[in-house]
C-alpha cells in the first residue's frame, strides 16, 4: 500500500504480522450464563492502576453481555489450549460444558490451567470503529510457567528464546588450515550423534561389540533372513561395513543364527534370536531414559521443534536408501 | 494472587506471560525533529475504519508530541531488529542520526527493513490510567515476509511454528518388537548424521576410503604427530577404529606420512600432508555448500535454534571426550 486506501485483506495480513498472544475472555450474561470468546487483541495498559484492555466486534453476539457485566476474567492460554482458542472462536454452542471452572473474584467464570489470567472489573467503555474497546481494572492476576500460545501470520505459533541467527557458510570454517568452528553444522549434527550414541552404548563396552554388530541386530530385529550382502546394503548408510567376524561374533553370543548357505547362495541367510530381540528391547528401553535424561533441560515445545528440524533435515537428505530405517 | 490487592511486579510478571510483537513508534515534535518511542502494547481494533491502537506512559517526555502532532507511524520490527528496540526504549540521544527513514504519506518518519508498517493519523485519545491510549487510522500499510521479533517473560524471542508436543518415552517404543517409531529421538538424530554424512561423502566413493579414514586426516588436521593409539583414542567416540590398513592406505595415497618407529614405540607418529590438508580442506568447502543447500528451507531463525539445540546436547552428553572434536 503506498497511498490513503487501505484494502482489508492487506490490512489484515499486515496486522498478522505483529505476533500476539492468545486470550480467552469470560463473562455472564444476563440469565446468568457463563460466556466467553477468544481474543487476541489484549494488551496491557497501566501499571497504576492496574488496567488492561480488549476489543469485542460490535456485531458479536456477546457485546451485550460484556457492556452490562461490569466485569470479566482474561486468560492468556497455553501452548497446549490450541482447541481452547479454537472452541471459544466458534459462534454458539454450549462452550463450558466439558470445562473446568470456578467464580473468580468478580463472580466470573475462572477457566483452569492457562498461563496466565486476570480478573478485572470494566473500567472504561470506549469506542473503536466496528469494535468496542473495553479498559479493564485488574482485581487478581496469576501466572504460571506454562509456555503460552501465539498468534502469527494465522497460525499457532509458540515463543522460542531468539538466538544468534544462524549463518549457513561463511565464517564457520577456516579454509586454509582444514579447520572449522563450532557454529559449523555438519561438526555440530555429527558430534551430538556420536556422543548420544557413544553415552548410550558405553554401558555394553564390556561386550566388545563393535558399532557395526548393533546396526546388524537392528536391522534383523525389523525384517529377519537376510544374507551378509543384504545387510551391508541397509547399513551401508551407517559408514560401517562390518567385517565377518562381526558376524560370527553375534552368532557366538546367540544373538543371531546363520542358516546353511543353499545352493549357489555364497552365504546363509541371518534370522535374530529370542535372545538378540531381548537385546535390542533393552537397548530401546536405555535409549529411552538417555532421551529423557538429555532432553530433561529442553521445553516440550523445543523437542518437538527439534525433531521436526532432524525430519525435515532427513527428508532433504534421502536420496532413496534403502530401507534399514524404514 | 488470590485476592483484590494487585502487586506492581506480579502484575508486571503476569503481563510477561502474554506474548506480543515489538514496534518502534514514531512521530514529529514540535519543531519538526523526528522521535519514537518503542512500545509493545500495539494491537488491532477495527476493520472497517482500519484502527489500530497502542498506549504511551503520561510520564513520557514524548507524550506532549503525540498528543499534538496527529499522526504516527507504527512499525512491526523483523527479528534482527533487536538493537532498533532496544534504541528507541532508551531515553534522550538522537535515535535517527544513522537511521534510514524518510517522509511516510502522514508526513511522519517511515524507517526501512520491518516486519510491516502502519501510517496512522491519530483517531482518539483515550484515558488509559497512567498511560494515554491513542486509538490511529491507518492510512497506508505494508508488510514484507521478514519474521517478526517476539517479547515475551521480559526476552526477545521467535514465534516458531507451532509443533506437535515432543513427548519423551512413551509410544515411541515397541518393546516387543524391538521396533521403534519415526517419533523415536535417536532414531531422528542419527538417521540425520549418517544421511547427511552420507550426501556429503558419495562423491568421494570412488577414493574407496573407510569412512574412519576421514576422522584420521580430521584429526591429524588439528593436531600432527600423533601415534596410532592416540588417533584411535581421539576417534572411539564416532564408533569407528580403523585397522593398519586404513592408515597404509591414507600413506599409499599421500595424504598423511608415517616417521619411522622410535625406541620403544610400537609404530610411528602420523602427521598430514598438505596435499591431505587440501584433502581435508575441499571436504569441508564441500560440507559448507551442503549445509547451505539442505539448510535453505529453513529459516535463519530456525538454524539458529537448531544449532543452539545441538550444542545444549552435546553439553549434556559431553563426559569428558577426547579432544578430536575439540
Amino acid at each position: 500500500m503506498s497511498d490513503n486506501a487501505v484494502e482489508r485483506q492487506e490490512f489484515r495480513k499486515t496486522l498478522g504480522q505483529f505476533a500476539t498472544g492468545v486470550t480467552v475472555i469470560t463473562t455472564l450474561d444476563g440469565e446468568g450464563a457463563p460466556i466467553g470468546v477468544t481474543a487476541s487483541s489484549f494488551n496491557s495498559v497501566s501499571m497504576d492502576p492496574p488496567l488492561i484492555l480488549w476489543s469485542l466486534a460490535k456485531d458479536a453476539l456477546s457485546l451485550p453481555a460484556y457492556q452490562k457485566s461490569g466485569a470479566f476474567n482474561v486468560h492468556v492460554l497455553s501452548i497446549e489450549q490450541d482447541e481452547l482458542s479454537n472452541l471459544f472462536a466458534r459462534r454458539g454452542a454450549d462452550k463450558f460444558g466439558d470445562l473446568d471452572f470456578v467464580p473468580g473474584v468478580n463472580g466470573m467464570p475462572l477457566l483452569a490451567d492457562c498461563a496466565a489470567t486476570f480478573q478485572c472489573k470494566t473500567r472504561h467503555q470506549y469506542d473503536g470503529g466496528d469494535h468496542c474497546i473495553f479498559v479493564g481494572e485488574v482485581l487478581a492476576c496469576e501466572n504460571s510457567d506454562r509456555a503460552p500460545l501465539v498468534y502469527h501470520g494465522g497460525q499457532y505459533a509458540a515463543a522460542l528464546p531468539r538466538q544468534d541467527q544462524g549463518a549457513t557458510g561463511g565464517d564457520e570454517v577456516d579454509l586454509q588450515q582444514g579447520s572449522f568452528t563450532s557454529d559449523f553444522f555438519i561438526y555440530l549434527l555429527s558430534r551430538a550423534h556420536f556422543q548420544f550414541s557413544h553415552a548410550l552404548l558405553q554401558p555394553d563396552a564390556a561386550l566388545g561389540l563393535q558399532r557395526a554388530a548393533y546396526y546388524v541386530v537392528a536391522v534383523l530385529c525389523q525384517q529377519g533372513g537376510l544374507d551378509r550382502a543384504e545387510i551391508l546394503e541397509r547399513i551401508a548408510v551407517t559408514g560401517h561395513s562390518p567385517s565377518e567376524e562381526v558376524f560370527d561374533k553375534l552368532c557366538d553370543m546367540g544373538f543371531v543364527t546363520r542358516s546353511a548357505a543353499e545352493g549357489g547362495a555364497p552365504d546363509g541367510k541371518y534370522t535374530v534370536t529370542d535372545e538378540g530381540r531381548e537385546f535390542q528391547v533393552s537397548l530401546l528401553a536405555r535409549s529411552m531414559d538417555l532421551e529423557e535424561q538429555v532432553l530433561s533441560g529442553f521445553r516440550p515445545e523445543e523437542i518437538g521443534l527439534f525433531k521436526n528440524m532432524l525430519r525435515r533435515l532427513i527428508e532433504k537428505t534421502d536420496k532413496g536408501l534403502s530401507n534399514m530405517w524404514s
